[in-house]
C-alpha cells in the first residue's frame, strides 16, 4: 500500500497577511505524515516592484517576466515568503525546508516559447526530481516550494504555483497516494458566488459539464478545474479546492469541493 | 580516516559580478569531493534598499538590521544570490541545493542582545544540524549557505558569512577532516598590501604576534586571523585565505596564505 501525501498550495490574502499565514501554518504543521506546501507570491512582489519603480507589464492576467521582474519573483518567492514560512513552520515543531526548482534540480523546466505573447523568463515543467524528494519526505522533512525553476542551463524561471502543485502532485502519485489541496479564500466551488455556504460538495465529470452550461463554473475556476480532472487521470488520488482557514477539513473530506473521477 | 570536506566563504566583488561569479563557480563545481559555499551579500542589497528609500545604518563597519533591512536581505542572500548560485552550479553538473539556516534547521541562532549597540535582527548561531548536513553531503548534495539564520521561534537573522563558514567547518571536523577556505580579492595576507606578490605562505600562532607587532597584519585582517585560529583551535584541519581565481590551488596548498597551528 502507499503512503499518504498531502501537496498543499496556498497563495493569494493568506500570504499577504501575517496573521493569516501563521493560522494557517499552524494548521499545516499538524498534519501528520508526509506533505509538501506550494506557496504562489501574493502581492508582495508587485509592492517592491512599485517601490523599485520597475513598472509590470499584465498581459490577459499574466504578469510578464522580464530580467528585472525575475529577479524581483526570485528574491520575494524563493527568499523572503519560503524563508519566512519555513522559519514558522520550524517554530512550530514542523522540519520544514525551504526549495525552488533549481535546489537539488527539483524542477527542472524550459523557458516558455513559441506562444502568441512572450512572457519572458516564464517557465513550464519539464521533470521532478522524484527520488531527491522521497528521500526528504522519508527523512520526515517537510518541503516548501516557492514557484521559482530552472532550466539546468542557469536560467531561473517564474512557474505559476498551481501548475507545480499539479505536476508534484502527478509525479509523486507514482509513489505515493497523493491528495492535492488547493487552499483560497471561498469554501470551495460555490453554486452561488455570493453564498459561502452554498459549496459544492463534489464534482465529477458527469456533473462538470453540467454546471459549466448552467454558468456556475465559469471564468477562473474553469481552468482550475480542468486542471484538477487532469491530475486525476494522471494518477493523483483525491483533488480538493476549499478555504485555506479549513485545511485539517478538506484533508478528511469534510470540507470544500473534491474533485473526483466518477 | 575521515573524509576530506570543503567549506569555502565568498563574498565581496566576486558576488556583484555576473562573470567573475560564474568563472569562480565552474571551478568550485569541479572541486572534487563533498564540499559546502558560504555566500555573503556583496553590494545588491545596499543597492536594493537604495532603490526602496530604505536608509541603511552602519554603526562601527556593521549594518543594523532593522525590519525592513531583514526583509531585504533575506530577499537579496537567501532568495537571489543563493538561487543564482545554485542554479549556476546545477548548470556545472553540480547537484547544488540552497539553503538558508531555517532549512532543515539548519543554523539556529539567538538575536544579539547585551551589545554596546542595537544591532537589531542580527543573529549569533548556537547549534549547526550537523545530521542533516551529513545526509545531504553522503546524498552527494552540494550545499549553498545564505548567511541568514533563524532562532527556531519563526524569527529570521541576519549572520556574518564568515561566521557561519567558521561555525559549520568547526562543528563539522567531528564527523569530516575540514577544510576552511575564505575567498577574497587579494590573494592571501600580504606583507605589503600593495604587492600583490608579496603573499605570505604560512602563519602560526608564533609569527603571528610579530607579524602584528611590525604592522602587517592590522585592521580587518586581524579579526580574520583570530577566527582562523580560533577554527584551529576547534578541529579544523585547514584554514586557507586567499583569492577566489585560485581557488583550485587554494585548495592544494599552492597558493593563499595557510593558518597552521605551528
Amino acid at each position: 500500500m502507499k503512503q499518504k501525501l498531502f501537496v498543499v498550495k496556498i497563495g493569494g490574502k493568506v500570504i499577504d497577511d501575517d496573521a493569516s499565514l501563521k493560522k494557517f501554518l499552524s494548521a499545516f504543521a499538524k498534519l501528520e505524515g508526509s506533505k509538501i506546501l506550494v506557496h504562489g507570491g501574493g502581492k508582495l512582489a508587485t509592492q517592491i516592484a512599485e517601490q523599485m519603480n520597475i513598472p509590470q507589464q499584465i498581459i490577459e492576467g499574466r504578469r510578464i517576466t522580464d530580467e528585472a521582474t525575475l529577479k524581483i519573483v526570485t528574491m520575494v518567492y524563493a527568499g523572503y515568503i519560503n524563508k519566512n514560512i519555513t522559519a514558522q513552520l520550524q517554530a512550530a515543531d514542523c522540519n520544514a525546508i525551504g526549495l525552488s526548482g533549481a535546489d537539488g534540480n527539483l524542477l527542472q523546466a524550459h523557458k516558455r516559447t513559441n506562444t502568441q505573447h512572450d512572457y519572458g523568463f516564464a517557465g513550464d515543467v519539464d521533470t521532478v526530481n522524484t527520488t531527491f524528494i522521497d528521500q526528504l519526505l522519508q527523512a520526515g522533512v517537510t518541503l516548501v516550494v516557492a514557484p521559482i525553476t530552472h532550466d539546468k542551463k542557469g536560467q531561473l524561471l517564474n512557474t505559476n504555483a498551481d501548475t507545480i502543485a499539479q505536476e508534484l502532485a502527478q509525479t509523486l502519485s507514482k509513489i505515493y497516494e497523493t491528495q492535492l489541496i488547493y487552499c483560497f479564500e471561498k469554501s470551495g466551488v460555490l453554486h452561488d458566488i455570493a453564498d459561502e455556504n452554498s459549496c459544492i460538495a463534489s464534482i465529477n465529470k458527469n456533473n462538470f459539464q453540467s454546471l459549466i452550461d448552467q454558468g456556475v463554473i465559469y471564468a477562473g475556476m474553469l481552468p482550475k478545474l480542468h486542471n484538477a480532472f487532469a491530475a486525476l487521470d494522471r494518477g493523483v488520488y483525491k483533488v480538493v479546492i476549499g478555504k485555506w482557514e479549513q485545511l485539517r477539513n478538506l484533508t478528511q473530506g469534510k470540507s470544500g469541493t473534491m474533485i473526483t473521477h466518477e
